[in-house]
């Protein structure tokens, strides 16, 4: 157990913060996306979704070595990323009280540049988080892919989680309203996977991919 | 059509970026979360997640006004705000070139905050894009709940939209390897509503919200 401090520490409705690094855990390893965020020498940030994978007490993420973000990053600029899943909406007899059912995890710090087979061993793991058991079936990268992909990897040490869930949060007063009031849960699910139009003959759809699924 | 320019151009894979408006404006429309980013004086970035809605020219967040984001951009802080939409994963032969299926939208800028009678209606037209037809349904703000939110305006004037559709783009010599290659779209649905423990008897879920669908 690792409680944020200091400025990860959850302001607004602290009562959704979730202070277990299990529960950073768990949102981490069921996202496939993070926003991550840089800001140039004017004090302009930007912000970028990235593929990355939770490993161990870090994140990982991968880019070009021809990307400004992950130049930036890896030059060692302070940077948020960001992963949240979106779990539905909940409607409020008020308008006021009507949000969203969402997790979302918030890591804080500066990235390290992995290498030699730090870097291919980071690859495979953002690889077998985003797609399960394709590192042993796809080609593997070569020397010069390599030379082309940084991977960063950024602790997880200054981290905040909050989770919005439960029923709506009506006034007492609004109860009476003749208004429905409830959650609508939003799911998220693999449809069905297309071949590539040059796909040679006799190869099927890998029991690994079917076995695939999201929330 | 406003072709992005500067800090906005996309200068990797610039063959997803995509330079009108309409691009941008259906990825906006088809969002319910962005990803929006302040830093602090010490130069650490915050991303935080937001409900969001399109208004013509502008993109309009509303928080509180005890958030610090929230504050701070009613300051004038220069800002990024990311609408990420996740399509699928692409699975090309290689690891190197296996990638997603996303569309992405990036604006930056100063908000503004709106207030009065711009105030409401920007808290309307947030409600409408997540909720459509609740506002009329719902209990509507009270001034106090007025006066505890911030409604932010920013304008389309610096963006940029990437979308990253079509086939895995393998090099020509992985194309006669043993390895399956192809799109696994990703889908969101709404599942089942589910009312509120306390809802008084003899209240459907109403027809307008059964009529709410994601992609």
């Amino acid at each position: 157990m690792v409680p944020p401090v200091g400025r990860t520490a959850v302001r607004r409705l602290p009562e959704k913060q979730v202070h277990d690094r299990a529960a950073l855990d768990a949102v981490l390893d069921a996202g496939l996306v993070a926003h991550v965020a840089v800001h140039d020498d004017g004090g302009q940030p930007y912000v970028v979704p990235v593929g990355y994978a939770r490993d161990g007490d870090s994140v990982l993420i991968h880019g070009s070595t021809a990307s400004r973000l992950f130049r930036s990053l890896a030059e060692g600029a302070p940077t948020c990323l960001t992963v949240t899943l979106l779990d539905g909406l909940v409607l409020a007899r008020s308008v006021f009280e009507s949000s969203m059912h969402y997790r979302s995890a918030m890591v804080l710090g500066m990235a390290t540049t992995l290498e030699g087979p730090d870097q291919v061993r980071g690859l495979e793991r953002v690889s077998e988080h985003l797609m399960p058991g394709r590192w042993a079936d796809a080609r593997q990268p070569s020397r010069k892919e390599l030379a082309a992909t940084l991977v960063l990897s950024l602790p997880l040490v200054e981290w905040s989680v909050k989770v919005s869930d439960g029923p709506p949060d009506d006034a007492t007063d609004d109860l009476a309203l003749p208004v429905w009031a409830g959650i609508l849960p939003l799911h998220e699910r693999y449809g069905q996977p297309t071949p590539a139009p040059d796909l040679r003959d006799g190869l099927d759809v890998p029991e690994y991919v079917r076995g695939w699924t999201r929330r």
